[in-house]
């Protein structure tokens, strides 16, 4: 190891060792540029001055609360100014941050706040009734309630509450911050979607969350004062840490509590949105968009897109719009992006189309500040990158978790052999970019053949009626499953379910071809997600 | 602190702890993007693929030379493909890199290989000369000297010394790299000027490389894929640690051993260089080529400056040429570059001339990896940020030296309350923008080299004719400043300008040898101290 034969004196001060935190960057942004603008909502214009007090009267009013380094502060709120003061704000004080999803149900939320033992929650009004069945159905004392107040958006406080704009009032703007003494130290919590029983508490650490922040600016093309749309909601692994990220480059954060093609437009057109990242739905939602609700831009939007390819017919529409499209992969666990699907115009400049999207349907390459992000076989042993070839993906870096909360059996699970284990079942090509085939759990087995419901969906997704598409397993007495579609159709399109399925057996074996095809919009998540266990309910019951 | 109260199974493990090393930039380059180019140098052209391959074969190459790690291997090299490669393929074996500058005197080297106890010298046949009379000269055992034979510079191999090429040819390309268990383990060792007494020995640690690396992405506005021109020497702070930062942004390294106008414009015409860092010396250059040495180019080209503010006359021609110019600071203690006089378009956009480089003319603010950069007055508090009351730079963050090897003393010392002491004297504008008001004093810089005037009136002080001497500063259009020597002759005694310069040359380098000699009372305070602010002021007007 690098460590000379005469080390005296060569030992970590304060002089040349400090803690890595993404709270030095607001610290340091407060410093160097007070006067440029961090966050737009509506109104509201924020300097990194006002911005950086704010945080600070928010760490001040919850020292006041009664909040001690260590205790959890969580938070229901849409996108709003107040979702990003927290990311900074709960911190400050030495407290972890458990964004929590507002589209959550009161039984799921319940077992988070007792969980994750909150001692405080920021909600936002709309999502006041909410919280208060939660604390009523709590068996563990109920957190503190600090309420939000939205009257812009239809929701006044309701006065039952402590505001939030109170509790800022009466915190200190030039309260000194709590640091992380240690870069190990928790920083936030965030719960799984729970697919199989209850969600799992995934604790992020100071160290990760600053190198991801970091890191993310050299795979966005991304250089000094960014102006950043935050489409990712901030419940969802921090916003993909885009937050934590945007004081390191100066940038502004424009808020968006409604996601809709016209806000998006405006933002773009109005405050020079440069970045945001999106479900493959936001950017359809966008090339669907009417003539009307458009607005028209000179510069390129990067985009990171992540959850699932962009289809080749949302690509193709997108891109001459001025959005360059970068599909992105990652997990909670891994503070989410780890992976992009790089872009390398010395190989694929020429490419259009099927084939230009083909490359863009990957996942990619592991971010820098990941280790090592790679496909392996049940034995551990690396995958042949030949295409065809598949195993779990796995991740090894700073950014993956500490683990999951009170839950040490699992994290060792997660963690056997030294890789994080994604779950997500992949080829790798010859140039080693990772292609997910599917979901473990959305794997189909049909009469002992595995079938990928992402390639069958992908053959879907080229129909020209379709908007989306989702396959899932339907029991089957013969086959023990089949493949079952859900598809949504394009706004005044039409189509039949023999055409549909011909359409897919002309380039699907006869065991991959969906034997049934359900016609209407797809449930999903709040990020845009597909929500796969509800279709697989519904297929049981066809 | 950010402990939860349960923290039970989330400790550090494989799976989400790397330490952090720019070694990890390279390797993951060579895996991701494999047939771009990484360095060119002539008609010489490397992938990345190849250029790992190289640093695998150095690496493996010095293990079987018997290079353990934690030994020191030293570099005596100009700005070539191997010294690139020595950044990577030394500690790739676990060793640490001290690279030379090789302007030093014979003298000085010896001091240095026996300080350092190099086990290997990588040395370019143009300074085998050098390195050969260093091991004749040294009392302790020399190192072994490993040839890099330079015939396209008009240096061929010597035949007395096994080449760097021969080395390589018996080093394994699939040698498995021994990265760092720890990143506070030493990555390279950098022999300061030495203002009082002999150089000290500057140790950097892997994470400090790294994030130094990273954060000067952000500094410098760079996006994916830059093209690098190294006149930056290698042996000065690495080469700002921009070596280490190509592959995280898979840039192209373009090698340039001699500094002159035209090899930068054509490197700039030719290969794309986007950018480069270096003294206002090469500046200077630039906007003095003649008409036919120029080439003209589209883009802009990013430039780092540092060792003295680019003067208004520089800025105001060759900005227009297309070269945006940021001054940068540092000192060997903080790897290169600690601060960047950050320009803020929404403040400074309408300046002009003399007005635009007055902004220009501060050092700044501290880069994003630095905790803090600040003046402090003797009793370790913060100056009035006023532009007029002055203090020490003080400097605390990841990219601080781990300390003077073998000097604990000096370290200690160095480290006093919590901060780097820099040893200038600045000033700082109500923006908190820092500006060095006087140049750790008795420093010379000349052509970006420093030259310490306690040295050179040592070395005058051993002429036999000689009662006192002090060296100062003379401003000189081409090198910035040069050594001017005031001296007093002892009673009886004469001496002409010529003698006492070539007497000076047969101990000190070229550079640092006084380039005027004036004799005569010297001006001193009551208690006998050499005023020498008064000297500057008569080398000025000489």
């Amino acid at each position: 190891m690098g460590w000379m034969s005469d080390e005296t004196g060569l030992e970590k001060c304060a002089a040349n060792y400090v803690p890595l935190s993404p709270l030095s960057g607001l610290k340091r942004a407060a410093k160097i540029f007070p006067d440029r603008l961090a966050l737009v909502d509506g109104e509201i214009r924020r300097t990194y001055r006002e911005y950086h007090a704010r945080c600070s009267q928010l760490a001040s009013g919850l020292v006041e609360l009664g909040v001690k380094p260590g205790d959890v502060v969580a938070a229901l709120l849409p996108n709003t100014p107040a979702a990003c003061e927290a990311h900074f704000g709960v911190p400050a004080c030495g407290a972890v941050l458990n964004a929590i999803n507002i589209r959550l149900d009161v039984a799921t939320v319940t077992y988070i706040f007792e969980h994750g033992e909150a001692k405080v929650v920021l909600v936002d009004s709309a999502f006041l009734g909410l919280a208060e069945a939660v604390c009523a159905a709590m068996s563990t004392p109920a957190p503190k309630l600090i309420e939000v107040a939205a009257p812009e958006a239809g929701h006044p406080a309701s006065g039952r509450h402590q505001t939030y704009e109170e509790l800022l009032a009466q915190g200190d703007p030039a309260f000194e911050w709590i640091m992380p003494q240690d870069e190990w130290e928790s920083i936030a919590l965030n719960y799984t979607s729970g697919t199989t029983g209850q969600p799992k508490g995934v604790v992020y650490h100071h160290r990760g969350a600053y190198l991801n922040a970091m890191g993310q600016v050299l795979s966005w093309r991304m250089t000094l004062h960014p102006v950043y749309l935050t489409i990712v909601p901030l419940f969802h692994c921090n916003g993909w840490c885009h937050t934590w990220m945007m004081p390191m480059v100066g940038g502004t954060i424009v808020c968006c509590r409604d996601i809709t093609a016209p806000a998006i437009f405006d933002a773009i057109a109005n405050e020079g949105v440069t970045h945001f990242g999106g479900a493959p739905i936001v950017l359809n939602m966008l090339v669907n968009a009417p003539e009307d609700q458009r607005r028209g831009f000179d510069h390129v939007v990067e985009v990171f897109t992540a959850g699932a390819p962009p289809a080749p017919a949302t690509l193709a529409k997108i891109e001459p719009m001025g959005f360059h499209i970068t599909q992105v992969y990652g997990l909670t666990e891994v503070y989410g992006p780890a992976t992009e699907c790089l872009w390398d115009d010395t190989r694929w400049s020429a490419l259009e189309g099927h084939d230009r999207a083909a490359i863009k349907a990957r996942q990619g390459v592991a971010m820098p500040f990941m280790d090592d992000i790679t496909v392996l076989n049940d034995k551990m042993q690396q995958i042949t990158m030949d295409g065809a070839a598949d195993g779990e993906i796995m991740i090894r870096g700073n950014a993956v978790m500490k683990g999951y909360l009170k839950n040490p059996k699992a994290t060792k699970e997660a963690f056997e052999g030294g890789y994080f284990h994604s779950g997500d079942i992949a080829i790798q090509h010859p140039d080693s970019y990772v292609q997910i085939t599917d979901r473990a759990k959305d794997i189909i087995v049909s009469g002992g053949e595995n079938i990928s419901s992402v390639e069958v969906e992908g053959v879907l997704m080229h129909h020209p009626a379709v908007n989306l598409a989702a396959v899932v397993a339907k029991p089957d007495e013969k086959w023990g499953e089949i493949p079952c579609a859900f598809v949504e159709l394009l706004d005044g399109q039409a189509a039949e379910e023999k055409e549909v399925i011909s359409f897919a057996r002309e380039q699907l074996a006869g065991f991959k071809t969906p034997k049934k095809v359900v016609f209407g919009e797809l449930p999903k998540t709040s990020t845009g997600k597909i929500q796969k266990f509800a279709l697989r309910e519904r297929a049981k019951s066809l």
